[in-house]
């Protein structure tokens, strides 16, 4: 069954990129400059996530205007879903690297992060959204990008009679009320309803599944629209997968090797415990690279949105950990549940 | 237009990859377990060719029965082509690293190579390819996998009355007579005509684009077949592609960060000459990741193969340091020629 984009019920790939209103960013080139001249910097890294690497070398274009020619900027062309991945190859080689469009996950001297904040308004949208609340309480929660107007939308919120919670989350988590993909302890709040701002279903699709026992309801300012996430197709999905894992006799366990990505100690635990499962180290986690191995199962330790979103693309199951000890009998069914990160690395 | 495995002409993709026969290989796990004992090693990276890559979790089983439980193996899942195409953050983390079915490129104490030689029989197929040669002279040459038969190959080839010329090629080979897909030096003898030996169509139409003055033979003992190898679809194909990027305004320049194919100097001289190429950085060269680049058009100065065998698949057309010059007015179309590495990094 596939629906008229031609994705699969449960497919996001892309549903969070596609933005219809075209955004104008502040890269912040005069603070990228300091940085160079601060480090004296003869090599310049710069790192877009996927939507914004079509501005890249107009990017790279204005900040080689800035410089001197004996200045050599570098693009990334590697894929970026976020500050968990770095490239950390680029970064290496660059006296000075740039990361665009995500808040810090590693500090380090030689970064320089540009948050590269919307200028859409949120304003009107969360008016349409208040009409869905119940209230009185509620939680608020929003990306990265709208992190600059979170005080604003707080405002709004309290100013129509409701009690807004809100919380910073672990170490993982920059800013008091922020979501990443796989992390919304933001949300760990006393309010029944979450009030999601920000574009794409991404995001509010993995807060409901983290949060089955809230309702979520999305303000996108970008595509303006209302509505209220259903994780209810991912959730049968992953309870399919989960069965159809269950008769493996073979598991490949896939070790991520991106920086922010890393979970070592349960990847290891797994084929420490299990002779039949083997470790597989991998940066970027597609399916044609799993094609050639020859198991029955993956487990991935990384990025859990791989898991959720990406896995029915895969050739064979495709596990996170707490469903692999359900799949194998250690735990039950019932206890299933979205997989997250907390700490940074 | 098609062909009828679905491949448009010219498409070598994986055409060397799926044989007919299933071969066994000796993956000499006594020397592993020696290097693993001599290094006092507690992890263990290995690595295979993609073709191989099903029989990974098998080797991995055979290899924790020779050790304590105190060891850890690990797979690479990154794609692996060539000796080229080493995984550097398995590698790090190795006390050794197990790379199988390349000749050596890279020494290191840590690094253990196996060959993987072929025990396909190759006497009667060059029985057969004797009859296509016109003599006296012929170049021979063949992959790593069949280099354990060279000098039987040349003693057939003399018995029969002609007079074989093999070459050691540069230092990025190892053995004479021996073949890369992006190094075709061992062929470059006092010969008209050359005969390949080896499974695949790969790096005959390599050897045949890098010396279009002499006819390529291919002897291809795995699928039992000899042809004379048609260089002119691929020819035309660059083209074609030069042409289509002679009205590029802005060019991204790819930098491929692997340890064998990154050509610094080249990408580098480019961009610092023309302020509308921007280098970009990357390990995998795909077309997905090429496609949100606004850019009219790609040089690769990584991998060769990729440029002429996998460019037809990407958005923008993707052209060899060489074919750039061509594009952009430096050279004469007449100049066109394929792209080769020398040296190792």
């Amino acid at each position: 069954m596939s629906e008229p984009d031609g994705r699969t019920p449960g497919d996001l790939t892309r549903t969070g990129m596609a933005l219809k209103h075209d955004r104008e960013w502040d890269y912040e080139l005069d603070r990228i400059k300091e940085a160079v001249e601060a480090h004296d910097a003869t090599f310049v890294g710069l790192q877009f996530p996927e939507g914004l690497k079509r501005r890249s070398t107009a990017v790279a274009a204005d900040l080689e205007q800035l410089f001197d020619d004996d200045i050599t900027i570098a693009i990334s062309g590697e894929p970026c879903y976020g500050a968990c991945d770095l490239d950390l190859d680029l970064l290496r080689r660059s006296d000075v690297f740039v990361h665009f469009g995500h808040s810090p996950m590693k500090e380090s001297d030689k970064i320089v992060y540009i948050p590269l904040f919307s200028n859409v308004e949120i304003e009107p949208i969360i008016e349409s959204a208040i009409e869905e609340l119940s209230g009185p309480d509620v939680a608020l929660v929003t990306t990265a990008q709208h992190m600059n107007r979170f005080e604003e939308m707080v405002d709004q919120l309290e100013d129509a009679g409701f009690r807004v919670h809100t919380r910073r989350g672990d170490e993982r988590l920059t800013h008091t009320g922020q979501v990443l993909g796989c992390n919304y302890e933001s949300a760990d709040v006393p309010a029944p309803e979450v009030l999601y701002v920000g574009g794409g279903k991404f995001h509010p699709l993995g807060l409901a599944m983290d949060h089955p026992e809230k309702e979520v309801i999305i303000a996108d300012p970008v595509n303006n629209l209302v509505e209220v996430a259903d994780p209810e197709p991912f959730l049968r999905q992953r309870y399919a997968t989960v069965h159809a894992a269950m008769d493996a006799e073979s598991w490949g366990v896939i070790l991520c090797t991106k920086i922010g990505q890393r979970r070592w100690d349960i990847a290891n635990e797994i084929v420490k415990r299990n002779e039949n499962a083997h470790l597989i180290t991998l940066n970027e986690i597609t399916p044609d690279r799993m094609q050639h191995f020859n198991v029955d199962a993956f487990v991935n330790t990384g990025c859990p949105r791989i898991t959720t979103d990406d896995g029915p693309r895969f050739p064979k199951p495709l596990l996170t950990p707490g469903e692999y000890e359900i799949a194998i009998g250690n735990r039950d069914l019932a206890e299933l549940q979205f997989d997250t990160f907390h700490g940074t690395w």
